[in-house]
């Protein structure tokens, strides 16, 4: 590593090595020759004579080893990346040199390798995504009985599950599933349109036999690893398609984010935690400290990634008419940053859940101290059910539960609510039945542990099935 | 209208009726308690006692009298919008008084309620979407011959034809009716859930009989008009699903915005305008000016479109546990102007698209000003096939194009680009032979007329045909 | 209220009359007349024939009684506002209406009363902000003293003092003074420029007298008001000038948004709350719970708040040339929002503030049950003063302190640091010596309610003493 | 550059070298131990007897030796980059190895040195943004009579000058010159503050001298650089700094994407260009292209620059208490891009500035093919003068124009509408007078000469005066 001049932390410190080959330059420039290949082959089998099969075998044989010197030397010369590089690659194949990138325009190269690497990156997310499901369903399993307070305005509300909660995350990511498996579908290849898309330069080249070059376009994109090809374009692949793509990756970003806040809340409250190491130091001042450090980084990570679709929102609101160059610089940060941020935010949901810890006795202690306020929905029904208006006693629990918990808090007295309504001459209940109705509060958590064992057997498992060949180990250790 | 206080410009000016009348107090209060009726009939359908055939009579027959007054005055007591609103049905059903939202949560009206205004809300753009498809792709027939400027970086590049440019946002446009499709298919009821989610409260009314209350939850949702109910929820719907509608409108907006933007350059060119009102006046101090002023009220509205995903997104990932009160608000504003500004701006693309002006002469004169560069390629290629290396040959005519582009820019000279090649002994063509190479300029448009028809008939064609029944006439008339 | 159609929630709910005022017809139409009386007496006082006293009687005499409907009936006939409203005044002034609006574009009436109103508007936020200090102020004034945990990571990290902790807030919000501060500089008007700002018109109509001109352009601006003009205008005034508005109202936002979020916390804590009114009906199901209903409204109206700024620069960066048409709509609703939406703010701000609760009993029994850990520092302290190497120490409580953190979280035992330290040979004190340490756990507290006395005395009050004049009652009465 | 992984741009391709380096490892931890150094020696100086003369002079002797690979292994095995640096610093300086980091908490270092690096970066786009106003002034100068059609919705409005139109781009950059201005009087040193910036540890070590305490503060912001030091903080300095930095430095994003825009339609119209290299390749196919590239790259990099600030709003608003790591992982990318993209900005601007291009050939043409209607403004104020209502002329005039721009555009005919203006008896002129109103025509830009001039003398000078010393080469040559 430079240490004298700035270092991108998203490579240095936080993304996986096969995302950040994805995005390197090896990777681009071995695929603009495999492009170059898949044309002059496309050429030379749709029978166009001026390229032969001694050119495409040369070729072929030169993907591999690129003079990356003889490109960048040509290209402070010309300013144009990818004459350099077609001049570089001639240098290195002499004989095919005359029909490189014949017909083509260099978008052909950098469009249809650019729809490769996302294609490729996607798979990446895919599979990173898929882990996390599997780990969350697992734990929702675990503790999918495990009562817990619920929480709205983050006041305890009701009681409900730790599992149940955590179906909520896992429903987020599956709709973030169903959003990449959307995705897929729009991914195309640019094909072999030529300049500003028209395929004059093919037509031309294969004397006006339409049907030759919509095979043409075809055939390249199958070469490169295409089943589909977008029926028109400018100049470039539609930039409307890098909007759905950062979208489609906020929207993990979105759902790591709620969990990760959840999560560093829950951490305060000491009922639940990322995975801890042992050697590691909280603060330097303060040693007893246990930071979510993680789910902290979650954070930070995934509001970087949420801000990135308003970038290609505006590129592809302003590229004007074939193609305006106004999309180079930023899609070539931010495309590379949109899959690093969700690398790296899925290498540590990854982490986190792979060994995360619930503390059921904090569980239970929060859970008590709140249990007279939970039960006056309870209360409330069984009121009802007495022949009592739901709106009147809303009104009476309402007051006695205000009193009760200005008690708690002004006086530090343990709660008084059952005692304040037994009291109340219009709660038709005394202070026995009142405990009783609390019983075990297991019940207030009403069907929480059904839905979730409904949920994981009729929405996750279906999902896990489909994708097993795709789980697997990944490497989620943290670098630091 | 009120014109002491601010008024909403996009309801004062821009949106239509439909859509106006979908965000109103009237259709909320209307659909709450159309909740409350549902809820109340399936309960009584599956049994439950206290909810009698009498009440779910009484509770319909009140539907659409709201007394807003009652509910307005409740409210500035109480201070909580739902339970005013059950109070003042209860003041109309004196019999059914007792069980208006038995079992319920606030969210269950609310959710519910914001669902279904926004299906329908997408549905009203739909529809819009697709007249505005309709009219292009008239508009790439007419046109899908007629040879244009090709423009890359804004400079003239390669013929192609106004059909086919037109294409390019056509294809956008399907892309965004994609993304409609696959929204409608997450568009779910939040159906009834109860507290935190849980359907505690149900569970006790039915007595722990966990098929009558997942029956309830089913049932509710298809009374209310949804054929699918979210599996899990908190206290609300998950709040990603806001998120994705926004992108949704977003990409509309982003598809608007370069159609616009082009339009407006067009304009300038004096070759595509939208269509122009006979009185309207341009300007105030300059009477002669023909301002594309719907194109760039859309550039404008699609812009603020654009910016919406990110609010969304941010009260997605910032919802703590079951539920917080962070998203009201926003949500309330946002939701109802992602819709309105997309109705807006559909509508300005359906008045404009309905009668768009070409001039066939200016864009003749643009194309054969720029002709001999146009040829370049043309040239290139015929070199080569002289067996000329191409990199060579494309250095050579660089060389002479920026030379006779200077000419011009200078001295004021016409195009001398041919002339400068063929006295140049490198170059293996004379004058007479270029010349003829340029010849019918048309042949450089490649296969952008078959490429149109090939797209309308493969891809637009049959979109039309399935929504053939939503097609029709929508009113484009606009109020400034 | 309209119930029938879409209403602006910011102005059926949230924000003051006064600024929703500022933002109407009325306001706008009067001031463009406003500005035609000073255009026509500037050009009178400078010796324009054209222009007689009596007409600038006549124009004066018809400021304030718009015939809206006149107006209205003539933009919907030429689909252009000012021309309508110059049509309209002119009817009433029929001795004046050849010269209303005499070498003047529309921008002129246009800018000038935009850059008014936000004049105006920006006032008013400046008087609810030096509200909310002059309010927290008093607060840390009381608070000052009070030790409670200070959070990292939401990590108990250290005691702090309640006073100290809102200076932070203080401190925030006087940036934001600041820079409405350098704002109020920049607002300047746009004066009388002509079409593209050259002036043209108005060098003929002074038959090219320079400096005759140039006062125009002053004296205009002074008689609506500002004591600046713009040096140099295309057809508006700088579009930057939005972007800069707009950032300093999202500063308020973002720090009103910290605020907002601390106190949600500080709720769950039970420690900090905002004022409770009597009757408020926490929720429609659970009758017992105090939400910090208004601190969530401040976090979602922010957040709206803090996603203008980018449609600003946006559109700033994309006015083309002198001007284009792209920036009218959304200036239309975003300029309004965006004052609307801080107008809204401060008043949550202003009415939390008046009487904000806090529970020293429960302050007091978060700070107890971390104290052992909160003495590390102060333990490590002596330990180093004692000859130790301070990261030895570090590590020797480190160990300890994660062991008894387990501890409490896995078996709920009370903290056991202070034994567990007294107990390991390397730490230099016994139990009764740990215990002396902690002390009076005031003394943790460090410096804060020196910090607190000194940052109102220093910063704070110079500030309040400068406005002195501003500060008074505002109505902060939420309607909803 | 390593070609296997993905590398930074702005670092491979557009910044300057002094800017990287600022954002180094190398520079952060020279300046962590220059905090470590002015701390010692502060606390020596005030008098603390832990610190001695010879500590302080091992630990200066070893500022600029890092051992990187000690620290870095220490920060793998205890996730801690500041206890790692401060062990590798204790190795080289066994003598002050007990004292290192006494009584600092991590963000001592850490804020400090932040702070430190947004100074001095700050300070080199100051100096970049002097030189671009420079060379804009020296345009202004040159052009300043040059008229060109002033254009309104992109159509042809009324005349201006060169010189003039670049005034505008001038205001623009005047205005970021005065936030940067103020900015600079916001970065302030967080200085010793302590944990949760109480200053408890130092007010522990000096024996509760609060005297000594504060002045210790203030010594050490000083002795690393600062004339400032916030009076209060948490455990970090206040995250609202970095927003306003952002959205300064956006400012100048928005100012150069306007310009660059302009300039991008202005090289459309053959009128002026940015500088082209004499080997520069424009296409791969199209050799005779000049496209405006490094103005597409401004805009570009532009946009991301302006999507940033909505992250530190958010991170800004969403740190709780005293503080939250959720801003750690952004902020060490978005500050670091801010100034990077604000840098490659600059550097694009001031090499375009450096020798842009006018044709005044072209600047006359399109002047002179729109000059009938430019002077409908002085026909219309022509006729005011002979009595006619300015209203009903201008209809007339409307009516004309839009007729022969129709002319224009259906049927490719010159301009004809003086003729039709002659005809029309409802006009007081006939074509020799109307001709001879239209005269010269740069007596149609008005003041635009003068207001340049005005504008350079009374705001631009001032400004480079004051700045004179700052002014110098900076090296612009591109890379890429």
């Amino acid at each position: 590593m430079n240490r004298d001049i700035y270092q991108e932390p998203l490579v240095s410190r936080y993304t996986s090595r096969e995302m950040q080959e994805l995005f390197s330059e090896r990777f681009k420039f071995t695929h603009w020759r495999k492009c170059w290949v898949a044309l002059a082959e496309a050429q030379h089998e749709l029978g166009l004579a001026a390229v032969t099969a001694e050119m495409v075998a040369e070729l072929k044989a030169n993907v591999d080893n690129i003079n990356f010197e003889v490109a960048a030397a040509k290209e402070r010369e010309i300013r144009h990346d990818v004459m350099a590089h077609v001049f570089a690659y001639g240098q290195q194949c002499p004989l095919a040199e005359p029909i490189i990138h014949l017909g083509a325009t260099s978008q052909f190269v950098v469009c249809n390798t650019d729809l490769l690497i996302q294609k490729r990156a996607l798979h990446l997310i895919k599979r990173a995504l898929l882990t996390v499901i599997a780990n969350l369903a697992e734990f929702c399993t675990r503790h999918k009985d495990l009562a817990t307070l619920g929480f709205t305005h983050y006041q305890p509300a009701q009681p409900t599950t730790v599992g149940k909660r955590n179906t909520l995350y896992l429903q987020d990511l599956l709709m973030d599933l169903e959003y990449i498996e959307q995705l897929e579908g729009q991914i195309k290849a640019r094909g072999a349109k030529g300049t500003v898309g028209t395929q004059a330069t093919f037509i031309e080249l294969f004397a006006g036999d339409h049907d030759k070059v919509r095979e043409l376009d075809r055939l390249v994109a199958q070469k490169i690893g295409f089943d589909q090809v977008f029926a028109v374009t400018g100049q470039t692949y539609p930039r409307k398609l890098d909007m759905k793509t950062a979208e489609t990756l906020a929207g993990i970003g979105a759902s790591a984010h709620k969990f990760a806040v959840d999560l560093r809340l829950l951490s305060n409250l000491k009922v639940q935690e990322e995975p801890f190491e042992r050697k590691q130091v909280g603060s330097s001042a303060m040693a007893y400290k246990r930071n979510p450090m993680r789910s902290e980084r979650m954070t930070g990570l995934a509001r970087k990634l949420m801000g990135l679709p308003a970038n290609f929102a505006a590129t592809a609101a302003n590229q004007w008419f074939e193609r305006t160059l106004d999309d180079s610089a930023i899609r070539r940060m931010d495309l590379a940053q949109a899959f690093l941020l969700t690398d790296a935010i899925l290498k540590l949901y990854i982490n986190i859940t792979n060994d995360m810890v619930v503390y059921p006795k904090q569980v239970e202690r929060h859970l008590k101290e709140e249990l007279p306020f939970m039960a006056t929905e309870k209360i409330l029904m069984a009121c009802v059910e007495r022949g009592k208006s739901r709106q009147e006693m809303h009104e009476v629990i309402r007051e006695h539960s205000v009193a009760a918990g200005l008690d708690v808090k002004n006086q530090g007295l343990r709660n008084n609510l059952l005692e304040r309504l037994a009291d109340d001459e219009r709660v038709p209940f005394d202070l026995q039945e009142l405990n009783g109705l609390i019983g075990n509060y297991q019940q207030f958590t009403g069907r929480a542990a059904e839905q979730t064992t409904e949920f994981l057997q009729e929405q996750v498992a279906p999902v896990l099935e489909q994708y097993r060949d795709l789980l697997g180990d990944i490497d989620a250790t943290l670098s630091v």
